[in-house]
């Protein structure tokens, strides 16, 4: 029994997520009570607090899942770049190019938990936004260490590198707004339009 | 009688845009009932249906105040900063600078209205979505036609200046989230960083 119960809430957590972000990014979070969401799940709304105690601790939930994956994503791709480039100067604008092109691909694959991740930080406890926003000053450092090291060895120029993170971060998360798969532009197409503008953009 | 009740509605409409601005933004659109406006204005929520037929008309009248707004400005200042450049290179570099500097400035000034601008969309409905969007574009065909211009007489390199003109717009809109004025950086600071950075994106 232990073990049927077991695998039923494997399977239901996941789904609660599922429906959970969808219906979030749909309606917004406010609009959204835990009865739609168990509704949209198929359990009764009782079921819906085993897997979390409320709401606010399922967005936060969602959003920091949402960021330790781009974390993770990020860190594991980086080092197959690295591994390649030769010299300390390729190895720095292969960590950039690596940089633009993962970000476009990883949030293109999650439009949901971009936009949650963005639009809801707003109904974020206080305690909750601060553990979401280090997330995300994680990530903004990983692509600042990239461009102090790119102006240290000579090959950037890069008057601000605070700024000039937060600026490219914001130029590939407008690829979410307008991008759709089997139109004019190809992924790969689209990040080379993008990686171009930035390697330009800090161009020495 | 009738001079008097014109002053009052007059002086009500702002009012209501103003805390129905606040609100939407606030607690997203879906959250915010007709009756929290009219308290926030202090009038009863009677008083609302005779200045708006229903909330859906009254965010459509936001963002379509926000986006003719913008528009007109822009032209305004575009004139502007054209009259001064002496030739046609020269005056295609200087539109761009404008168009950089007066996006950045012109948004910051109204955050409310950028976040509804953006996050609502999702809440017009079809008629409403497809009207903001046709004043979005127009927008966006400004800059892109100043890109053109500049791939036209040489001074600029665009492969493709329908996404140059959505990621340039994007890094811009990105102030808007870390900006504070009394920060580390004055605006006319922050403006140099941005313009620097588009001006080198696009260098020939």
């Amino acid at each position: 029994m232990a073990r049927t119960q077991g695998s039923h809430s494997d399977i239901t957590g996941p789904r609660i997520r599922t429906e959970a972000l969808r219906l979030f990014a749909q309606h917004g979070y406010a609009a959204v009570s835990m009865r739609q969401i168990a509704s949209a799940v198929g359990v009764q709304a009782g079921a819906l607090y085993n897997y979390t105690p409320d709401k606010q601790s399922l967005l936060f939930s969602l959003m920091e899942g949402h960021m330790t994956e781009l974390l993770a994503a990020w860190h594991e791709q980086e080092a197959a770049y690295t591994a390649e480039a030769s010299d300390p100067e390729a190895k720095v604008l292969a960590r950039l190019e690596a940089f633009t092109r993962f970000h476009i691909r990883f949030h293109l694959e999650r439009p949901d938990a971009v936009f949650i991740a963005y639009m809801e930080l707003r109904n974020l406890s206080e305690d909750n936004f601060t553990a979401i926003e280090s997330l995300r000053r994680e990530y903004e450092n990983a692509l600042q260490a990239i461009l102090k090291e790119g102006v240290r060895l000579g090959v950037l120029h890069v008057p601000d590198p605070k700024i000039a993170t937060l600026a490219v971060i914001a130029m590939l998360n407008g690829v979410m707004t307008w991008y759709r798969s089997g139109g004019r532009l190809s992924l790969e197409e689209v990040e080379g339009i993008y990686w171009d503008m930035v390697k330009k953009s800090m161009q020495v």
